[in-house]
């Protein structure tokens, strides 16, 4: 059988990596000996992982001297105490900084092994193999790595790139439906912000994302890689053009927070978030009819909701927003759209647009 | 009064920044807003050094809004956990990414406060008040921060650059002899490594150091910091060249692990490691036996220990040294004397020679 790997390069100076993409390539040991420079691997990952892929990683890196670190798996694990359990498997190993990590799992495997990789003896290499779409997407570029503190999400944290990274499209075979619709949700998000061509695409190939043909969850993958990559390559930091992957994330943030961390899932809340979004830019007049029923229409074929849980009132939702951090000076931004593939960040919407959103779910 | 402030600038490109060298500085309100662009201020400080000089500072940044965190004061609590400590104020205060942390203390608060800053939301600015000799000549320069492990010191960590740095010798006057005597071992390192002008002042001008004389202490930590600089600036990561500051330090660390951390100061085990270097270095033939007594001597004066503790035996000894960092594929490497102020990293020395070094100890 043939199987093509699909590589995009993102533009980062002397720290440019490729990001390969195609089916069954995290077992290959060719995209691990391309990069890595000195004998010693640590693979970090977690329980649901190690079952399902450890194996077949391990024997990809087969000739290294390579250890393994599993971690319990959910967010409520990625914290200092996580991360630290990484460093003393590393000094138990003698690992010394020209050992590599591989980052074997989700967004929460990638934050803590990116960040370790960014502090261990003060930055040491890491390759990182994204097993879930929202990861793939999303992890990949930019450079955030990081934990949480009891007192705030992702509070911890360095800007670190990987030396590459591995997506796998044949890992989301196990990912479970809510899992993947999650990570579509951000997938759609790059359409509506930056790619209107994208956006058509998704329109026509949504069943064979939701089938998990590769060949279209590669053609997926690789351009939303690079729609991220070329919002965040003018800037590496945070700034506002970078605020635009905001996009339903202000409204999702406050779904989230209201329901309790964990009810719904990021990408469900983004895409209830991007509805809304939506929404207020139609009420504001800067879409049409026809662009917000596309873009509703898309998120719900995708298996996601488009619209808010009805407990949180437009009351509490303002008062959620308003301790998003994209409130700046007390003005509250939100990223809206000009039309499908045209986002802006900005404060210039009408306060009563906004009320009417929010009201129009109750 | 007239006081005067030294100036010098460490040239990175874009992260390049000023240390300040002069007499009670760090209670002068200009070195501070000359740096801080936003409103919030976090002091982290510790027990020893607050009722000494946090007051001061507290009021020349009066005008922002500032808080103070004082940790315990040792080694033993530069950990994660210690650090833990510094963002549950950090978020406890709300403070947002463009707070400005302060460190005021010794290596350890510089360390950790540094560490800190690097990684509170993936990274804010931060200034350095190093209120000891032995921070002012060697955390001011060089961009290592990080906090130890339990199975490793240092072991966790980032290069990251300071605002600026308030060198001021007033702070020294509380210092106690041992402690000042420690930084000077440091300070005569530089002399020997690289600037033998240096050396030869330091020789002349001992005694102004041991008084606490402030222009004499300002000129000892300006050249300092400008030795090291000169010496990073290469490759402003570790490097064959920046190797060339470890002199001394590996006979060193053998004498502090063979003790017990503690039981030497750092500065007294790096003066008799120069010692043995130096001691070496003549057995080599590589300096005349006039400049291993100018070099014995001039420590000897600003009261140093010229020789390691007899109880470690030179089998110990070599066993100890093995283990250390600068040991590279089986080698070991010394840094050695090729003259007062001419210094190399070499592993092209006699086994012999090194052997006769230590049994001349015993």
């Amino acid at each position: 059988m043939h199987m093509s790997t699909n590589t995009l390069t993102v533009e980062l100076g002397e720290r440019s990596y490729p990001i390969y993409i195609g089916e069954a390539i995290h077992h290959q040991a060719e995209f691990y000996r391309r990069h890595i420079t000195g004998r010693q691997v640590m693979v970090v990952t977690n329980e649901t992982i190690a079952p399902l892929y450890l194996d077949e990683t391990l024997s990809a890196l087969s000739g290294y001297d390579v250890a393994t670190i599993i971690l319990p798996d959910g967010e409520q694990y990625k914290t200092l105490e996580t991360l630290n359990k990484v460093f003393t498997g590393l000094l138990e190993h003698r690992f010394t900084r020209k050992a590599t990590l591989v980052a074997l799992g989700g967004g929460v495997i990638g934050d803590i092994t990116g960040f370790a990789a960014a502090s261990y003896q003060r930055g040491i290499p890491f390759i990182q193999v994204p097993t879930t779409l929202l990861s793939q997407v999303d992890s990949s570029v930019g450079g955030k790595t990081g934990v949480n503190h009891a007192l705030g999400k992702n509070m911890i944290g360095a800007f670190y790139q990987p030396l590459a990274v591995l997506a796998d499209t044949a890992t989301l075979n196990t990912l479970d439906e809510r899992q993947l619709a999650a990570g579509i949700a951000e997938v759609i998000k790059y359409g509506l912000i930056v790619d209107s061509a994208f956006f058509s695409w998704l329109e026509q190939n949504m069943d064979r994302l939701l089938s998990r043909e590769p060949a279209a969850l590669a053609h997926a993958i690789e351009v939303s890689c690079r729609c991220k990559a070329d919002v965040v390559a003018a800037d590496e930091r945070e700034s506002s053009q970078r605020a635009l992957l905001n996009f339903g994330h202000t409204f999702g943030h406050a779904i989230e927070t209201g329901m309790g961390y964990g009810a719904w899932l990021h990408g469900e809340a983004v895409a209830a978030g991007m509805s809304m979004a939506a929404n207020l830019s139609h009420r504001m007049g800067w879409i049409t009819e026809d662009d917000l029923q596309r873009c509703c229409s898309l998120i719900e074929r995708a298996g996601l909701p488009i619209q808010p849980p009805a407990e949180i009132s437009p009351d509490r939702f303002l008062q959620l927003m308003a301790v998003d951090k994209k409130v700046l000076d007390g003005r509250l931004r939100l990223v809206l759209l000009k039309g499908i593939g045209q986002s802006v960040v900005t404060d210039d919407f009408d306060h009563q647009s906004l009320l009417e959103t929010l009201e129009s779910y109750q």
